[in-house]
């Protein structure tokens, strides 16, 4: 059932670790079959070096399982939710990545400071509110799932294919998820960016010595150069 | 004797370079056989690179030496008060990983700021006060694990199996010395990230322009985007 | 056509991998043949992994492809205009490797911090100005080398061979396209240094306690040492 | 001759690429004979992927060249400053380390914040004063061992074994040359980790939520556990 899906996700799975965006088993990558409405999703704390492809599990839309010996990601409901409520989308993934997670930690959206984020994200990467009590202690991955949904009204999940959860981490999703991983990557890039970006020192502390930058540029450049075997 | 046990004491001892947790031989892995009443740790000062599982040294819980050609750690007296004081753990585990060094040098506990703490730490990890001097020049090992369970008192050592040792560095344990390695790796994590959420500016600086926002989206998405061989 | 230069051209953009300047395909190298009047360059948004020599393009002066089945990067235009003003230069690169590109995020130049700095660069690593929104919704990449071309007025490129566009990354280049890699790794070197050079605590917080440094500096050196097998 | 000698010089300065503390060229490495009184240092300028034992420069005390077919490094005679001033020392290392170097543009001491420190250093390690315009304009290289020997004045260079040159970068030694590349590494993670004390935040930020804390520890341990495949 659904086997070429199966070897995708199964590929996906591997690449969170690969870009080292994952620790343990920190982290896991779904891709659905819209025709079907069946997705499979990677079985929840299995060692990545020790995954394969018959050990993805298929679920349906309303989160039961429909194949697979192992059980689903404990996120697999929260996957649900966003295949539900964003129809263009044909993979999701879920990490704890470092400086994804900063953010989330933070509570904080990651602003478009540059050209890197534009050619992926067009607009902030917004952060989810704090769940309530009742969400937390109800059907907790469902409504994390919710609460993105309602994070994105207003927005479009299309032109920004990811949010942080608030004291958790970062989903992304993408047209298949193999661009849902590439999003995770990107994603991270850009975390880790503004990060520095909105701390990078207000003004400059004192240059070197005008003399040193003659002397170290002057002895490797130019007619009386010494370095090297010139 | 204790074959079995120093095999997977030497691995565990292995598995820190691995983790890139450990400059040469800054760190070490015991692991106990509770009903011996003994425990097997790595051999003070030793590469990990020439490191054997013949090499590894057993204990008993007054910390004498039992068996074993080599010295055992250095810190062999701060891992028998731990066994001595926490019952259900099998294996400890102490490095100067970057991280947690970093929050030990500065005297303060890591908060819960994420689910990736929650995960494995049911609350802070906590930072042990400065020792007195007549601890540091006397038995220093030895009162290095007393203030260890000092600072457990009123806590659970098996809901934070972590602490971080005053301007020295973190001890983790676990149900056994794979456990504890396994929570050495998570800390190191939770540290850095933690020392980021932290320090996450308060507020954002100027976002990019809206018209570059637009150019750059644009040009890799939608109908007249023209990046790549599309 | 050019072949020699394609091999070159190939060669130092899977340098950009190599030295971690690059994710996915966020980056392009060119080489000039001066001579002749015609550059060689990357074609835009294929993987690293996959480029060939053979899928260079050659484009002249007028940013015009000559031969290639590829489109060249969608960047040319930038490379055209730097060719053209800067008489000296064989290669250019633009990446967005992190460090640079947070600068430029910041809209900062980075000043000549120390000798790592002045062995290559002699003075400050400029930022170009912000594009105005005619610039951006006209020949958005010519723009761009116009821009750096304008930020260098009154300076020497040769002796400066890098740029940050504003909210965008890095531009380096060299007398052939292998300076002009070895130039973008010095610069993320040089602006990693220096976004820390200027957050450096501006003084100490409370040292170790001197009974603590006595005994760990004791312990491992002099007469009474204890640590390792000595 | 020295042919000993030169094959350890050969795999120390082979070491700092390995440990990750040089970029390109930027670092050399020397070990001295102290009957001979002559000393082996790389060359200057040559890649260390192409450094084979026999480029390596033999040089006196007085600095000049011994024996050779290429330059020594451009900074030999601070090596020869630093050997004629510290008798016990067999080693010195230089090279541009990121975390050492931003420390030492900073113009700043690395204060001794933990026992990782105290393992290897008794004490902070010094800053040498900005160097004057007759010491820039004159015998460099030479001024630069001088200012280094009066930063020592009155501290034991076997007991604090590295120095920051201001606006350059640092120096190690050892009693050989492989134990001055181990400095080189010990000091770089100490410079690190010291920023990292010094800017951690001197308060927590909001902790997450407990009921999140409670869900999140709750659904991988105890009895009500459901994360995994138990």
């Amino acid at each position: 059932m659904l086997e070429a899906l199966k070897q995708q996700v199964w590929e996906a799975n591997l690449l969170l670790p690969k870009h080292n965006l994952v620790v343990f088993t920190w982290g896991n990558v779904s891709g659905i079959d819209r025709e079907k409405g069946l997705f499979v999703i990677k079985p929840s704390g299995v060692d990545y070096d020790k995954l394969k492809p018959e050990h993805m599990v298929v679920v349906n839309l309303k989160g039961e399982k429909v194949e697979g010996d192992l059980n689903p990601s404990s996120d697999t409901a929260t996957h649900v939710e966003l295949y539900n409520a964003f129809p263009n989308i044909g993979g999701v993934v879920h990490t704890h990545s470092r400086w994804a997670t900063i953010w989330a930690q933070g509570g904080r959206a990651i602003p478009a400071y540059g050209t890197t984020h534009g050619d992926y994200f067009y607009g902030s990467i917004p952060c989810t509110r704090a769940m309530t009590p009742e969400e937390i202690g109800g059907e907790y991955e469902k409504e994390t799932g919710r609460v993105i949904v309602e994070t994105f009204q207003g927005k479009d999940p299309d032109h920004i294919p990811a949010v942080l959860v608030k004291s958790h981490g970062p989903f992304t999703w993408g047209k298949d998820c193999m661009e849902a991983v590439h999003n995770s990557v990107v994603l991270e890039e850009l975390a880790m960016m503004a990060w520095h970006t909105e701390n990078l020192a207000k003004e400059q502390v004192p240059s070197m010595q005008q003399e040193l930058l003659d002397k170290h540029f002057l002895r490797k450049h130019g007619a009386n150069a010494y370095y090297g075997q010139k």
